[in-house]
This record gives C-alpha cells, sequence and structure tokens, in this order.
C-alpha cells in the first residue's frame, strides 16, 4: 500500500490545496513516504457539512450498530497488519513492542466502546412515570437519557500516534457516543493517521454509515486546526497535548458566537508524595522511580516529574541510590526532533532556576535526536515561591522537592496547580497520620495513587484521566476510560412522548435490559 | 425580626462598606424595610477565605451528616413563617398562593437532595478490583466515585427569589455535593435573601458545619459579583438569568488564570411545533396557550415565547381563539420596575420588525408596573433572515411562526437557536409523519414535550433544564432536578488506596448498601 497523502473528506480522498508536508526520519533526515496535502478552507467546509448531514443518520442508530461498527473498525486496524507497525515505527521512532502494545490498547479502546454500548447502561435512562391523580398538579410522563451532542473535532497527539490519535480514544468515545468526528491529524505522524483513517473508512462502508460519519484532514492547527474549532457545526472538541496548544483551542472555541466544550487533557507533572517510611527500602524505590521516571524517554503524561519529601538522612541515601540508577539509563530517541530539542531547553531552563541543583543523570550524553535522563533538586522554600518549577518538562526529567518540615510540605502540596496523578509512597502505618497531606493532594489531582508510579494508566470503568486545571480544561470529565464517552453527550428529557418517536432506552418495555431509574429505584426490568 | 441589612461572612454579620442599596414598593415607591449593605472587598474575601477552610472539613463529611444539614435548612425555613411569605410577595409581587408554592419547592428541593444522599448511588462508585496475575500487566485496584469541586459561587435569579435564589436548587445542589457556597443576593428581594440565608446559618451552627460553609453577600454584580468570580478559592459557578449577564460570567471566569465552569441558565423562547393535527380543536389549544403565555406575567423560563405552524385555514381560526382569549387576560404586576420597563422596550421592539404584525392583546393597558399580554405573527421567510425576531421578550409576549409549506419550516427549525424546551402539538397519527422535524428540533432543546405546554418543570431525577448554547452555557448539564448535583463534582480515582483513607463508598464493605459497578457488573453487595 502507498501512501498517498490525502485528505478523507467523509469517504472521499481528496487533495485541492497546494501546500503540503513530509515527514523526514529523525537521524537520516530522509523523507519518508508521502506528501500530505493540507486540506483547503473548501475541503474543510466540505467534510464538516457532510458531518452535520451524517449526524442526522448517524444518532439514530442503535447502541448495537454503533458497537459493530466499532468493532469493525477494530478489524480493519489490524487488517493493517505489520504495515502500520512498520510505518508508526519511522515516524514516532517508539520501539516496535511499544508500538504493538500501544495498537492493542487502541483496539482494545475500541472493543471496550462497543460493550459500553452492547451493555447499554450508560445511557442513564431515567424516568418518572406520569401521576395523573397527584394533588395539586399531576406529574407529566418524563424520560431522560444521554443523548449525542454534535459532530466532535479530534486533535491528534504527538505521544500516542495510535492509542490517542487518528481512531483513540476521543474518536472511539465520540463515535460510541453517536457523534461524527473529524480529526486533525498530527504532522509528525501522518502517514500513521492516513492508514487509520483508511481503516475507519472501510469500516464505515462496511457498515453502511453515512459519509461524514469520518473525516481527517492534514494541516496546521493554526490554519485548518482553528478553522474547523470555528465551525458552526462543531459542537465539542477533545485534545491532548501541550498546554500552549489547549489553551489556544480553548480560548478559540470561548470566542465562537456560541462557544463550545473544549476537552483539553494538558500538562502535568504527577506530584509524588514520600513519606518517611517509603525510605525504609531506598533501593527498591530509586529503582522503580528511575524506571518511571525514564519510561518512553519520558513522555507519557503521567511521567513522575515532582518528588516531595521530609529531608531526612535516608532521603539523602535515596539521592544516591537514584543517582546510581538514572546514570545507567541509556538515552532513547524522541519522537520528534522537535520534541528533543523542546526537551532540551525546558530541562536547561528547569536546571538554571534559583537553588535548584543537578542530582542524578545519565552517563552518556546520546545523540541529538535522543533525551538524556536527569534528575535535579531544590528546596521547599524555592519550590514554593517559583512557579516555574511547576512548568513540565516533556521527557525523562524529574524534579525532588526537599522540604525542611511538614509545614513546609504542606505548603508545598497548596502551592501545586491542578495535575492527572498524584502519587503517595509510603508503609500503611503513616497514612493516618499524613491524612491531611493526603486529602490535601488529592484536591489537586484527578487519580491518587499509592505505592506504584504513576505512568500506566488503565484503560477501564473506574479510570480518571483528567484533573484540575491545567491538566485539564474541566475536571468533571475524563480522556481514558468508558466514562470519556460522558464529553460528548448531553441529557435530554422527553415528556409525553409517543412510543414511536421514543428511543428504545426509555420505552415502557426495556427490551435493551439496561438498568434504569424508574420511578425512583433501579431496575432492569420493563415497566 | 428586622431586616439588618448585613453580609453574612460564613456565620458571622458584617457591614465594613459604605455602599448600601434599599427596595422600593414598586406602585407607592415607598422603601421597604431593610438597607442592604455592599460587602467590601475585604468582606468578600473574608467569606471565600473561610470557604476554603470549610472545605477541608465539609467535604469529609458523609452523605447522611449531609443530608441531615440539608433537612435542617428545610425546617429552619419553615420556621421563619408567614414573615418570609410577606416578605417576598412585597419585594417580588407574586400573590401569595404562587409564593407558598414557591417555598414548597425550595424546601422541596432541598429534602430530594437530601433523599439523594440517603441513598448515596448518585456518587457513580465504580470498582475494578486488582488482577495481580494478569498478563502480560497485572491490573491495579481502581475505584472511582464523585467527589465536591470545591467552592461554588450562586448568583441568585430575579424570578424565582427562594426556588432559584438563596436556598434555591443551585445552593441545595452545591451544598449537597460537599462544597460551600457563596450567594451574592439579588438586589430587587435582599431582604428575602437575608431571611433564608438566617435560616441556612441556624443549620450551620445546629449541625456543627464549620463556619464559611455558607456565605451571603450583598452588592453589584459588577463590583461584588466580579470579586467572587475571579477570586482564586472559587471553582464554579452557578446563575440563572439574563443572557447579557451570564455571558459576562461566563467570559469573566474564561480571563482567569484558572478558567472554572460557569453554569448558566440564561434565555430561552422555547418553540412551540403546532401539527396540523393540533388544530383540530382550535378553542382548547388557544385557552391552554393563551394561560401559559401569561403565567405569572409571562416571568417563566419555559414561556412559550414561539409558536410555529404551518399556514392554514384552521390556523386562521386559532389566532381569533387566541386572540380572544389574550384580550381577557389582565395585566399583571410585574417583579420589579426595571422587568416591568424592560418588557415593554422588548416587546415594542420585537413587533416594530419587519414582517411582525400584532394578532392579540389584552384590553386592558394595565399600570406602568404592570406587564400587557401580547402575541404576535410574522412569515416563516422572515423570520429566517431576522435573529433579532429569536430575542427573548421575557413577559407575557409570543410571536407565531406561520411558514408556507414544510420545507420553509424545517428552515425556521434549522435556524432556531438552543433552547430550554421545544413543545410538539399534534396527534399521534401525524407524529410519523413529521419524525425528521422533531429530531430535528430535539437538537435545539434540553426537553422536548409533547402535547402540553412548556411552563411548569417538574423537580425530579429525569428532569432537563438547560440546553444547547445560548439558553445555558453548557447542555451537558442541567440546574433542575437532581441531575444538578453533577455540575459541582468531579470522578476522582483511587489506586490502591489504604482502606483507612478510602471514602465509605468505595470500601469492600459496601454499608451504605448504594448501586456501585464492580468489575463490570452493577451490584449493591459488598465485595
Amino acid at each position: 500500500m502507498s501512501i498517498h497523502g490525502k485528505n478523507f473528506i467523509g469517504n472521499d480522498l481528496s487533495a485541492q490545496g497546494d501546500k503540503s508536508n513530509k515527514i523526514y526520519d529523525i537521524n537520516s533526515n530522509i523523507a519518508l513516504e508521502g506528501d500530505f496535502s493540507h486540506a483547503t478552507s473548501n475541503e474543510v467546509s466540505k467534510a464538516l457539512d457532510l458531518a452535520s448531514s451524517a449526524f442526522v443518520v448517524y444518532k439514530q442508530k442503535s447502541q448495537i450498530q454503533r458497537a459493530v461498527f466499532l468493532e469493525t473498525i477494530a478489524e480493519e486496524i489490524m487488517n493493517l497488519g505489520d504495515e502500520l507497525i512498520l510505518r508508526v515505527m519511522s515516524e514516532s521512532n517508539l520501539p516496535r513492542p511499544r508500538l504493538e502494545g500501544e495498537r492493542g490498547r487502541t483496539v482494545g479502546q475500541l472493543k471496550m466502546f462497543a460493550n459500553l454500548l452492547r451493555e447499554g447502561s450508560w445511557v442513564e435512562a431515567t424516568i418518572d412515570t406520569a401521576l395523573p391523580n397527584r394533588a395539586p398538579l399531576p406529574r407529566n410522563d418524563l424520560r431522560k437519557m444521554l443523548r449525542p451532542l454534535g459532530v466532535v473535532s479530534v486533535f491528534e497527539a504527538s505521544n500516542f500516534p495510535l492509542a490517542f490519535s487518528c481512531a483513540g480514544g476521543d474518536t472511539a468515545s465520540a463515535l460510541a457516543a453517536g457523534c461524527p468526528v473529524i480529526v486533525k491529524a498530527h504532522s509528525s505522524h501522518s502517514g500513521t493517521s492516513e492508514l487509520v483513517a483508511g481503516a475507519i473508512i472501510k469500516a464505515v462502508i462496511k457498515c453502511d454509515m453515512p459519509s461524514g460519519t469520518f473525516s481527517m484532514v492534514h494541516g496546521s492547527g493554526r490554519v485548518v486546526g482553528q478553522q474547523i474549532v470555528m465551525h458552526d457545526a462543531v459542537c465539542a472538541v477533545g485534545f491532548t497535548g501541550s498546554t500552549y496548544a489547549g489553551m489556544e483551542l480553548y480560548k478559540l472555541a470561548n470566542t465562537r458566537k456560541h462557544p463550545i466544550p473544549v476537552f483539553a487533557e494538558m500538562g502535568s507533572i504527577n506530584p509524588c508524595l514520600f513519606l518517611p517510611s517509603a525510605l525504609n527500602d531506598t533501593k527498591k524505590l530509586a529503582a522503580s522511580y528511575a524506571f518511571s521516571i525514564t519510561l518512553g524517554a519520558g513522555q507519557f503524561c503521567t511521567n513522575p516529574g515532582l518528588i516531595i519529601a521530609l529531608k531526612d538522612e535516608k532521603l539523602e541515601i535515596f539521592k544516591k541510590d537514584l543517582a546510581q540508577e538514572i546514570e545507567k539509563v541509556k538515552p532513547a530517541t524522541m519522537l520528534s526532533s522537535s520534541i528533543a530539542k523542546a526537551y532540551k531547553e525546558n530541562k536547561d531552563k528547569a536546571i538554571a532556576q534559583h537553588g535548584t541543583t543537578v542530582i542524578a543523570q545519565a552517563l552518556e550524553d546520546g545523540m541529538i535526536s535522543e533525551g538524556k535522563a536527569i534528575v535535579a533538586s531544590v528546596a521547599g522554600s524555592e519550590f514554593i515561591k517559583n512557579p516555574t518549577l511547576q512548568e513540565e518538562v516533556f521527557g525523562p526529567y524529574s524534579l525532588l522537592v526537599e522540604c525542611e518540615n511538614k509545614d513546609e510540605l504542606m505548603q508545598v502540596i497548596t502551592s501545586l496547580e491542578g495535575q492527572l496523578t498524584a502519587t503517595v509512597m509510603g508503609e500503611d502505618y503513616e497514612m493516618d497520620e499524613f491524612s491531611s497531606y493526603i486529602y490535601a493532594l488529592e484536591n489537586k489531582a484527578g487519580r491518587i495513587l499509592f505505592n506504584s508510579v504513576p505512568t500506566g494508566v488503565e484503560v477501564c470503568h473506574s479510570m480518571q484521566h483528567g484533573g484540575p486545571f491545567p491538566a485539564a480544561t474541566d475536571a468533571r470529565f475524563t480522556s481514558v476510560g468508558t466514562g470519556a464517552i460522558k464529553r460528548f453527550v448531553r441529557p435530554v428529557c422527553f415528556q409525553d412522548c409517543p412510543v414511536s418517536l421514543l428511543p428504545l432506552e426509555l420505552r415502557d418495555e426495556n427490551e435493551l435490559k439496561i438498568l434504569r431509574m424508574v420511578d425512583d429505584s433501579y431496575s432492569n426490568e420493563s415497566l
């Protein structure tokens, strides 16, 4: 299969524009196959008009029909075989096992949402039956469920070319919700996006979904991305990436005549609180944190970028143990040359801050395209004063904040920005003593975890990947797990609705056997 | 009891400022008792600092403790007795039966949220137990539930001095969620607010909740309101009122360093689609719509401000019948002189639009403080072109849009702005024929109702009061019914959390017997 570089305007390929971009191998600088045609304003409009028309049809598809569609997308992605893996390897510089795992996750997410639809209860069907004889006023028959919002715009992430990109969690959850999707491909892995988009379009056709249910366009965020976000047809935005780009989209969407929700999952430094007892086995702790800090060249949104501890003799031993572990880490190729460059700049800026000392670094410097692991330390009193120390350094970097005493520890915690995760390391016997610190930490994060590392995000019902600003633009939602579907739906109440117009989920006969709240009680029964 | 006019800064009364306002009887222009001291910047800060500290304690209160607190507020409001009813009558010009009903609704809402907390399942507890032997990677123990956001700012509404004000739905749902509340009193019924705030503070003390769990301040939206919305401690805003004021708050909150969700329920004209068969009994239809248009001087957010129908001989008869009904309506005193003035201006502007004709009006002109009922009509072709015709005229006004044919009807529907409600009138046999129009209408509203009038909002689980912009700033939430609590919570995931730190709702032993999703299945059992 050759890479054609065209946009997917609904089911049609299109390359009307005169701008394009190629992708270059990070080390050899040789162009990979494909010249990616940036979508013109006309192409973007056409995709969104198609999406609007598709919504009218797609929103009426049953949950089962949407489940089959998602399962077919998963199949078609697997059908791409090794061609997909090879392309994404060459575009992302990530190793094969990681990418095979990520493909598994991507396909798994599609199937997870298909299962959610087959089960069906997620729509929160709620029925209050009529009370015609109630005094002083009768009650109408009221039935509510979650219904799709409309067309969703998805921006691909750089660090997950499969799982947070073309057919990633945002697309899967929006399609599951009943919303057509337009994807803006990431310029660093556009070939991967093309292959996956092709698989989705095959599924659109096989499942007889209307053209416009899915589109994918190439182009810059500033031109194509902005046009999409400002288009009347678009009802919501899903984004994973930098705080800067996420906030640009968020602010832009708020300048619309009709503002729309932008769910942006942005930066996080994922603070890890080491209670004194966590340092009982400094060697083990150092090994597991060195591993997590440098996993995937530190290019995970849950990378432990901040460690907070009370000053202690054992902390000095931990620092030495950590230094030994970090020294051994081989620099790894980063996702792109721009990310490698940004890592060096941001890391240099971070360690140049007042009072900051490097306490551990990899022995090998590595090539220009590689990220060299570094851990620095700073006093709690400096950290509280200097917000720059809370800026994410995307890559294998972490900062240890050493607190003089418990008061300073509480100040460090309360000064934290919103985070995706917060971690507590320590023995059970110390948890009660530090409970107020742990509760304060909970206020800052979407997920609080104990005696583990924050990297590794399980895709399941109970996952929360999102958190108080600036980790995400709206802490009330998640971008990972089945809860992600809630971003793209809204409750609609049907009052005294004739049965022929009532969605299946709300009819007296509960033929889907979903869990519903009927007259104050949960039930899977028919009325 | 005399009206002191002071602010409630947590449990303390305070009047440090040099600005104040009085409230005047709409007809006699005589000042009512009370001189309402506008909160100073210092007082507002103090209230919010107290709220921040209170959050640390209040969020840890059990659902049962919060339920008792809400029930105690309800009791204390009833304990105010007739003094409250008399004060709100004199401030709002609404009749006693309406206000006794509204007090019942207010107290009912508090009890409804108390019942929701006593039942407890609303927290959406979701548990995925550990799979230590899973290959290739084990799964951690993950448990998620909804947790309070933080301090909530509530702005009182003018048209519901009790049910959407000091102890109204926003306050009740925020306190139920575990969030401290700061209320900005409405300047047209500040005495009512003072009495109700006093009742809430009694409950705070009786239930041993921390001072700062509730505060109420007087002052202008532009000064005091802005200061609250911009304060770091505030995590969310609840507002019901005009599009203009709602959008000011919404935009302001987005200029914060950390933007916060503003749930503003703003204007709606509540389109009512009359299918041809709806006109089989024009007399009955005219009587019910004349009643709904003029109910409470048209000062309901679900007032039917727009009727859409196909041109037809029977529509001509309906217009005459409606005219007869509207003629009989006695002008009623409006909520305030500024609302009465705005009604006259907005109504005059509406009927001066090109192609608009008055088809029905009350015979009596009424006093300057009263709203005179008027219904106008306009051709569908004019309506599509002129967005001014979609502006809400708050008062007893409605516009009939007469469509030439079905194409024009579809254009009128698709041109509609987002709405709180949409209504379909017609016989069952016509519903299928018009299903595509009805589905198009569903896209525009939070609640779609059949063969009824939109006024009358049931407070229950299945209510949706909110809708696509500009009806509300976020269609994914409701401000009426138990769902309103979801505005002020966020999911938090606890990973491998020691049982002593785990909220009761997530522990193995399900002592609250709440419905939880455990390993993909819903269950009320313990693990």
